[in-house]
């Protein structure tokens, strides 16, 4: 591994943020899931949950991509509402969803300089009432326009750059946030990506 | 039209901000073009500029499906790229583009509350050096992960809801900000495509 790809390496690791998940519940459509793991990767989000409750488990985004986000994520993939709830009740302090509601509070009063995973739903019926009634609360994308409803990738996208920007104003980016295990964790899984891509034909991301 | 439609419209046109727009430059894929008018849409960008000097005019995204957002926004075409920055200049104060270079700023450093045209370039080669030449400076969306490439329609509404954290929190969708004619003009345009559609099918928006 060259030295600017195991300095590349530290830094993204270094830049991760523990505090802070998306959870997408029976989002179907797989451009969606990639793009939302694209964004996760550019703001330095780690882990991410793929929830299918209603739809079969995903076989198209994968690790085969070198161009695939998936690789340089920790994707945790569950099929049961309740353990994907105590997996994330054990890491995070607040879940929150997406839901359209009476309750909802806009993107920009959530703080998210606290611990916080975010569930965004299936295109077409949005997040189960199970999970709603499983959650702390729902928040909404403001939106003034005629259309009303934007995109899964955009929504998620808009919602992760404002947590960047609070974060990166609270200093969060300034010093590293990962555990030294999961960070030595990583950097060996990376460094065995590196290897294979470069077998192969040289590439880089 | 009924009472509802028309208090809707009057919201939307309410909540317009003339001091906003968004150019995209040789965008190719008609698809980031639908997506980006949605977000534009969405935070109340009125007014967007297709200019197009080294692909052909597009004709795919257009005013037929109900669910366009392009008949809700005054669409600017232009092949000449002088002539487009001079309606650029007459109308906003200052115009930035996203190319990265080692003078850009920060998204979240960029002052919203000021008037301002934002350029997106093509989706392989990015913003031309022409129009970087005529344009006030560059802007870049921070990224810490391992690729570092966001697709142009969340490149753009992150930018876009960025401007309206700033706008809402300075008071600007608290009242009217277009000017009367074009207020009145747009009114009178949408209750003709409301009209319309309620004549094909009684389709909503």
């Amino acid at each position: 591994m060259t030295p600017e790809r195991k300095a590349k390496f530290e830094s993204v690791l270094s830049h991760r943020q523990p505090d802070l998940t998306i959870v997408l519940e029976n989002v179907f459509d797989p451009h969606n899931i990639s793009a939302v793991m694209r964004t996760c990767d550019a703001v330095g989000v780690q882990d991410i949950y793929i929830l299918n409750t209603r739809i079969p488990r995903h076989k198209k985004w994968g690790t085969k991509s070198s161009s695939s986000a998936a690789k340089w994520l920790t994707v945790h993939q569950f099929e049961d509402l309740d353990a994907c709830v105590a997996q994330l009740r054990s890491r995070y302090k607040r879940i929150l969803t997406t839901h359209l509601s009476s309750d909802a509070v806009s993107l920009h009063h959530i703080d998210f300089t606290d611990s916080i995973a975010l569930v965004f739903g299936n295109e077409h019926s949005g997040v189960t009432d199970e999970m709603r009634a499983l959650a702390d609360g729902n928040f909404i994308i403001p939106q003034v326009g005629i259309i009303r409803s934007l995109n899964i990738s955009v929504a998620c996208a808009v919602t992760l750059y404002e947590a960047f920007r609070q974060k990166n104003e609270a200093g969060f980016y300034a010093q590293r946030r990962m555990e030294d295990e999961q960070y030595h964790h990583l950097m060996e899984e990376w460094k065995g990506w590196n290897a294979r891509a470069e077998a192969q034909n040289g590439e880089e991301d």
